[in-house]
C-alpha cells in the first residue's frame, strides 16, 4: 500500500476529549473516529489490527475445535424472558421495538440464544461435545462510556459457547479454551497473566480472566513469580496469619478519647497497628447490617465478604443502622452486637491480646482474644492482598501490577441449559441438562490494550504480529528520481517476500513521516536516503528500541525478515 | 473438517415456514436457523459461505482501489436529522434510545457515516479520490419479512462510498465498480446480468442493478443476446415503433355501444388493435389527474410515467376525477380533455387514422392522426417492453428473464455533500462540494441467490468458489478398517493439495450420507467402497450433472482439480 492512497487521517494535536494513551493515540493516528459516545468508527489502519487480531482468535479457536457461526445482534425478547434476564438486566441493555412492537434487545451476549439453538438441534451424547463461536459486534449501554475502545458501547467480541456431557467434559472444554487464550495472547506479542478470577455466586476455581498487563489498567492483580500463581485481588485466597502466641489477658475497657481511626488508638494506647482490630460496617439489598472485622493494617476484600454473606450488593452502613444493632461508629468490635451479621477474617481469630472498639464512645476493650471473646461470628478469609503477602501455592511473596481484562473464561455449568432445558439423553437413555462454558475475548479491546501497553512519548509501538503494516519505507525526498527508484524497488521487494509493507510516497517533508511513522508505530522503518543512492545503504529503524542499523541493499531484506521475528 | 465434527443438523422434512427454494434448503441443509421473523442464526456451513462471498468481494474491492473499514451499526439521530432522512424513512428504520434517552438508528444505509466522518477529515482535492468500504450487518424492518434470507430484516451488505472531484472522477469510480462488481458475480459461479435501473428523480444512466438470473427471481429484465444490452424492464429504453405512413383521413365520431375495452372496440369496428390508442388515468400525490395513451397493445410502464411526470406516486384515477377534467372511463382520447397533464407515448403519434375514444359515452373516434389532433401533449417513451421489442442498441429481438438484484451501483452526485456539507477545496482554491457514488452488494442475499439458481430435487448444487466445501469422501462402510484407511489417506492428501475437503465419518448407512452430500451440494463426492480395497479405485460423482467416474488411487487427486475448475 502507497500512503497516498490509504485513509489515515493524522491530528498533530492530542483531542481533549482522549482521557487514556489508547484512545488519544488512536485518535491521533488516524485509526479511530467518534461517531457517539462509546461509538466508534474503525478507520482502515484500525481495521487491519482487528482483522489480524481475529484472526490469530479463529486460528486458536478452529484449532482448539471450535465451530464459528453467526448468531444475530437483533435478539427476540422471548429468549430472554425464559431466563429471567430480560428483567435482570437493566439499563445496560439496548432495548428496542420493531413496528409490530416486538421486544427485542442488542446482544450484549449470546448465552440465551446459543442455548435455545443447540437445545433444538442437539438430542443425543453423540452429538457432544460441541464448541461454537462467533466474532462480532456486541452492545452494552455503559453509564459512562469511556476511555475509548476501552469501554464500548458498540464493540467486538469473540465468544465460543462449549456444551458437554458432564463435568469432566466441561474440564476439558474449559482447559482447551484456556490453552488456546493463552496461545492468542502470547501470538498478539503481549505481556499477560491469567488470573484466577471471582467467580461470583457460583463459586470455586471456574473462571480465569486473561489481564493484558499495563499500568493504565483498571483491575489490579497479584502473581508469583516463583510459581505460575495469579489472581485478581479481589479474588487472591489468604490463608490466616498466625501471630505469636501469648498467655490471654483479662479483657478491660479503657478510654481512649478522639480515637476515631485505628491509627489514632493505636497512637494513643502505644499498641502496633497489628494488634489492632479494625471495623467496618455494611448494609445489604434488604439494608441488612454486616459488621467486618480485619487487622488494623489490612482493608476489607468487598467481593469476598460479598460472597461471603451471599449479598447482592453491600455499601456502607448509615449511622442508625450501625447504632440499631448497638454499634458505635469509630469504636466497634462483635462484643455487645444484636442483630447484625458479623464476619471476621480470619488473620483476626489468631490474634492475642488485641485492642478493638468497646461499642461506646471514647472507648476500647484492651487484651480481646477473639477465640475467647467473640460468639456467633463468620470466620473466613475477607482481606484484601497487601504487597508482601505469601504465595498460597508456594509461599513466597506476592507482586501485584495493573491489568486490563482481554478475555476471561468461565464453567456456567448448568444455569443455562436447565433454565432453557438445553436437555439430551444420555448414554442409557436418560434425559441430563448440557453442561456449558463461556469464553469471551475483547477484540476490540485487545487492540486498545496492545496500545496501553506499547506505546512511549512519540506514539504506538505495535507488536509485529497485529501491526496494521510491519514496515514503512520512507524516502527522504520524493523529487529525486534515483531515491525514488530504490524506494520503489525495495517496495516491490518486500511484497515478494509477503512482508506487509507501506511505502510513504507523500510529497512530504521527511520530518513529518517520520513522525506519522512513529506516531502510528510500524515495528520497522526503512529510510531510503542520500546514501542509498551515493553507498548503496538503506537505514532500517527499529521503532521499539530506537536502534538504527544500515545495511547494503542486497542485506536488508534479510534483516527485515529477522528483525521482525523479533518483534 | 470431519462430519462428526461438524455442526450442520440437516433436516429430513421441509419446514412448512419455508417458501421459496433457498430458504428450504438452507433449513434442510443445517445452514441456517431462525431466531425471529427476517432473523437468522448462520450456522457453520452457512459462514463458510459468506466467509467465501465476503472474501471474494473483498479482493475485488481492495483491486479497484477501495479501503476497508468499519462504521458503527448503532448511529445517532443527529446525523439523519442534517439530511432530512430521520423522518423520511419510516416504519422501516429500527430505531432505539439510548439510557439517556437519546436516538439511534440501526444503520440500514450508511451515506450519512461516511460523509460526515469524511468531511471531518477531507479538506483538499489531494486527498481525493477516495472510496471507502465495509462488510457488515444492515437493518430495515420489512412490513413482511419472507422468502428466507431474500428479504431479511437484518442482513450482510458489503457498501461501498466513492467520493471524487467532479462529475468525471464519479464516471472513473463508477465504472471501476461495475467492473469490480462483474467479476465478484463471475467469481462466485453466478449466471448474472447488469441491468440498466431506474434511478428514480436523479434519473440518466446513473444506476445498474446486478441481476442473478433465476425463475424465482422479484425483477423481470430484459436482455440481447447480440449485444450487451440488459435492462430492468420498468426502464429499458424504447424507441418508436414507425407504421406504414397513411394518407390522413378526416376525423369522424362513430357509435360504439358497449365497448369500454380495446379488444370490444376493436372487435367491433373490426380494426387491428394495433390501430387502436389505450389510455390510462392516473393520479399523483397532489391528486392531478395524468392520462397517459400508449397503442392498443402496449401497456402504460408506471416507472417510466412516474418519472416522465416527476410524480412521486401514481395511483388509479377515480371516475369523479376523470369526469372533472372532461374524460369518459372506456371512451378516452386526449381531445377535449381540460385540466389534466396527457403523456403520449411516442409510438402513437407515429400512427395513422387511428381509433380511440371520443370523450363521450360509446362514441369512439375514427382516423384519429395525433399529429394532426393532439395538442399540449407530452410525448415521451412510457411503455413497457415486450417480448420480441428490438433491442435498443443494436435492434435484435430482446429476451426477458427474472432476476434476484444481488448488487446495485449508484451515482449520488452531490445530493449527501451539499446536505451535509462535505466540502474541499480545488487547485484553485475554491470550495466544492465532493460528488459520490455508492455501490451496495448484498452478501447474504447472493448466498441465498446462488441457491435459488444453483439446485435440483435433491438439493443444492453450490458453484465451486463458494461452496462450503468442494469435496466430500463418503467411505460406504466406517466399520470397514481398510475402506476408512483409504479414505483417510485421500482425506489428508487433499487437505495438503489445499482442497477444502470433509470426511464424512459418520457410523451412517451410505445412503444417509449419500443424502446428505447432495442435500448440501458439495461439487464433488468420492465414494470409497469394495472397490476402492479391491480394485484401488474410487468414484468421483459431480454433483451438478450426477457424472460418475471411476479413477484408480493414484489418478483421483488430478481428476479432482480438473473437475473443480469447470465447475
Amino acid at each position: 500500500m502507497r500512503t497516498t492512497q490509504l485513509y489515515a487521517p493524522t491530528l498533530r494535536e492530542t483531542p481533549a476529549e482522549a482521557e487514556v494513551i489508547s484512545h488519544q493515540l488512536m485518535l491521533r493516528a488516524g485509526m479511530i473516529r467518534k461517531a457517539a459516545g462509546g461509538v466508534y468508527t474503525y478507520l482502515p489502519l484500525a481495521w487491519r489490527v482487528l482483522k489480524k487480531i481475529e484472526e490469530i482468535v479463529r486460528e486458536e479457536m478452529d484449532n482448539a475445535g471450535g465451530q464459528e457461526l453467526a448468531m444475530p445482534i437483533m435478539q427476540p425478547a422471548e429468549l430472554w424472558h425464559e431466563t429471567g434476564r430480560w428483567d435482570v438486566y437493566g439499563d445496560e441493555m439496548f432495548r428496542l421495538k420493531d413496528r409490530h412492537n416486538r421486544d427485542f434487545c442488542l446482544g450484549p451476549t449470546h448465552e440465551e440464544m446459543i442455548t435455545t439453538l443447540v437445545r433444538s438441534d442437539v438430542r443425543s451424547y453423540r452429538q457432544l461435545p460441541l464448541m461454537l463461536y462467533q466474532i462480532q459486534n456486541k452492545y452494552r449501554d455503559e453509564i459512562r462510556p469511556r476511555f475509548g475502545l476501552m469501554r464500548g458501547r458498540e464493540f467486538i467480541m469473540k465468544d465460543l459457547y462449549s456444551f458437554d456431557k458432564d463435568e469432566e467434559g466441561l474440564d476439558i472444554s474449559y482447559k482447551k479454551m484456556y490453552d488456546a487464550y493463552t496461545n492468542i495472547f502470547s501470538r498478539c506479542g503481549l505481556n499477560f497473566r491469567a488470573v484466577e478470577a471471582d467467580g461470583g455466586a457460583i463459586g470455586g476455581s471456574n473462571t480465569h480472566e486473561f489481564m493484558v498487563i499495563a499500568e493504565s489498567g483498571e483491575a489490579a492483580i497479584v502473581y508469583c513469580e516463583a510459581c505460575d500463581y495469579a489472581a485478581n485481588v479481589e479474588k487472591a485466597e489468604l490463608k490466616p496469619i498466625l501471630a505469636g502466641k501469648e498467655a490471654e489477658l483479662p479483657l478491660e475497657i479503657v478510654d481512649t478519647p478522639n480515637t476515631k481511626t485505628i491509627e489514632a488508638v493505636s497512637q494513643y494506647l502505644g499498641v502496633d497497628i497489628k494488634k489492632n482490630i479494625k471495623a467496618v460496617a455494611f448494609q445489604n439489598e434488604k439494608d441488612e447490617v454486616i459488621l467486618a472485622f480485619v487487622r488494623g493494617d489490612h482493608e476489607v476484600n468487598d467481593v469476598k465478604l460479598q460472597n461471603a454473606v451471599g449479598a447482592i450488593v453491600l455499601r456502607m452502613a448509615s449511622e442508625e443502622a450501625i447504632l440499631a444493632v448497638g454499634g458505635v461508629p469509630g469504636f466497634m468490635s462483635p462484643i455487645g452486637i444484636k442483630g447484625a451479621t458479623i464476619v471476621v477474617d480470619a488473620t483476626v481469630m489468631e490474634m492475642y491480646n488485641a485492642v478493638a472498639g468497646a461499642n461506646q464512645v471514647d472507648k476500647h476493650y484492651k487484651n480481646i482474644n477473639p477465640k475467647r471473646d467473640f460468639k456467633d461470628v463468620l470466620v473466613t478469609d475477607i482481606r484484601l492482598i497487601q504487597v508482601g503477602d505469601p504465595c498460597p501455592h508456594c509461599g513466597k511473596p506476592l507482586k501485584t501490577a495493573r491489568g486490563i481484562e482481554a478475555g476471561q473464561v468461565f464453567k456456567l455449568g448448568t444455569k443455562y441449559s436447565k433454565a432453557l432445558k438445553a436437555m439430551y439423553l444420555d448414554e442409557n437413555g436418560r434425559e441430563k441438562p448440557m453442561v456449558m462454558g463461556c469464553y469471551g475475548v475483547g477484540v476490540s479491546r485487545t487492540m486498545a490494550a496492545a496500545i496501553e501497553q506499547n506505546f512511549d512519548e512519540h506514539g504506538i509501538i505495535w507488536p509485529a504480529a497485529i501491526a496494521p503494516y510491519t514496515v514503512v519505507i520512507v524516502p527522504i525526498n520524493t523529487k529525486d528520481a534515483e531515491q525514488m527508484e530504490i524506494a520503489e524497488k525495495l517496495y516491490e521487494e518486500l511484497k515478494a517476500a509477503k512482508i506487509e509493507v507501506l511505502l510513504d510516497d507523500r510529497k512530504e517533508r521527511a520530518g513529518v513521516k517520520f513522525k506519522d511513522a512513529d506516531l502510528i508505530g510500524y515495528p520497522l522503518r526503512i529510510t531510503v536516503g542520500p546514501k542509498a543512492v551515493n553507498e548503496g545503504t538503506v537505514e532500517i529503524k527499529v521503532r521499539r528500541t530506537g536502534e538504527a542499523f544500515d545495511y547494503t541493499q542486497d542485506k536488508y531484506l534479510a534483516n527485515v525478515q529477522r528483525l521482525l521475528a523479533t518483534l
